[in-house]
């Protein structure tokens, strides 16, 4: 297949390498020069911009930040309208479900397929191809879109027919990862607090009913002073913050997160927002009065 | 060893049939006759009240519900008078960190040593000698403790010299516990309202970042219209509400335990209370009008 790919970040260009070494031609666009060069490097084509990068496509995938990122490639810098018609755009961007269904509705009536597939797994699930992928969208979509799902993903999952509903998947993993990251913060301060030497408690605490992947991640990270940044503090401010409009939008309470969220801007408040998001118990040491450093 | 056993329940049990086999003179009482009489099959000795069980003992355990119960058995049946002097007392009830250091120095004060040393792992962990054990008290009432301790638990876990220290370590546990429960339920429902497949989209969340036990332990029961009760909402209104208590004792502000407080609450006023925890699910469902059942 001859494919278009806009966004080589983190977790795309690993994913673009991905699609060229398996044989794919694959033409990439990027505002960073360097991870152009890289993709080119690797057996891909360096594009210009991204309408460059779709001619004559089988397939754009969109691996950028958001929604409004995601509509600038499409509809500002041309991308939708120098795709061949039938061609299958594939956003893999994290959006509102709203906003991809909106998505959705606009490149069909161009004569394009689209499937609406969030991922997550981080640069490692991008690098080695094992990306959980939250797909929704037409069968005809779904069967284009299979070749490249299968190199990228380990675990790819159809959610339905309809457009939004990948993104809705990926708003609910959102919500139950910033949660639990505030929920293991606010365990762990609580022992700190208390007297207990907080990385004990946190082998106690994984050792049964209360662990999550989330603790035995971020967990020893909260213990550090300045920990590596895998995914920052803002970033689940804005996720968060998807998660808490699409209840809205539904109609649909949801305390947990809400909750969760308040302790993650309070920790953007405090300054942490580009640090590593296991720092959010900052947020609950200081507002605590709790002492996390030895 | 001889040792009283009072609270012959669903973990007592066979947590004292263990310590009989093991070789151990066990002693037990409890309300429950036939609980007393299936001890005394398993090569226990059937005793008559908390004090008769204590007689000539070198350790009491207490497998009671709660810090009353712990109060009532010791100091008013009688058992802690009983126990000659040097005894050590194992209390491992579910309790306030301030009730088990308030009951250590009234033992320690009466010449008997005081180990707080509460447990999870439930009825398979107390059948198969693998609970988790999280005890505090001083090194004399350790190694009074290890030989019982190494027969019930899998993990023990040494937090401290000072009684409190154990209980903690347990409300800590029981926050996280009940919070991942409330957030599956959160996380599930949206997905449900969204058109998702719960079960799926549960599966799909335990596939990567989003997992924790609770998910994979209590998700499938929240999609059962009326499943088997391994643990009951009420009882979380009680560990949470030990959680919150400890939380203002310390003045130490914990707001993920106080949202998941909320709906354990709703669901027990639901009429919920004695039905499983995972039925924490139905509150949201009714307040978010969301249709689990297919």
């Amino acid at each position: 297949m001859k494919i278009g790919f806009v966004g080589l970040g983190a977790m795309g260009l690993p994913m673009a390498v991905n699609l060229a070494k398996a044989g794919h031609e694959v033409r990439g666009a990027d505002l960073n020069e360097l991870a152009v060069a890289a993709l080119a490097k690797a057996g891909g084509h360096p594009a210009g911009d991204p309408a460059d990068a779709c001619v004559g496509c089988d397939a754009l995938l969109l691996m950028v930040v958001n929604a409004d990122q995601a509509e600038a490639v499409l509809f500002g810098a041309g991308a939708a309208e120098t795709l061949p018609k039938g061609a299958l755009v594939i956003a893999s961007c994290t959006q509102a479900p709203a906003r991809a269904k909106a998505m959705a509705g606009r490149l069909e009536k161009m004569g394009l397929k689209f499937l609406d597939a969030p991922v997550s797994g981080g640069a490692v699930g991008a690098e080695t191809g094992s990306l959980t992928i939250m797909a929704s969208g037409s069968a005809d979509a779904f069967a284009a879109a299979r070749p490249i799902l299968d190199i990228l993903g380990g675990n790819v999952y159809e959610l339905g027919d309809e457009p939004g509903l990948g993104s809705m998947m990926k708003t609910v993993n959102q919500l139950m990862c910033g949660a639990h990251i505030a929920v293991a913060a606010e365990a762990t301060q609580l022992a700190a607090k208390a007297g207990i030497d907080p990385a004990l408690a946190q082998e106690v605490l994984m050792s049964g009913a209360a662990g999550s992947w989330m603790l035995g991640n971020r967990g020893p990270r909260m213990l550090q002073e300045e920990p590596a940044v895998t995914s920052a503090v803002d970033i689940f401010v804005k996720d968060l913050g998807l998660v808490l409009d699409a209840g809205k939008e539904a109609r649909v309470g949801l305390p947990m997160a809400a909750a969760a969220m308040q302790m993650f801007l309070a920790a953007s408040g405090l300054g942490l927002g580009k640090q590593d998001d296991s720092q959010v118990i900052r947020a609950y040491a200081a507002m605590n009065g709790v002492k996390l450093d030895p």
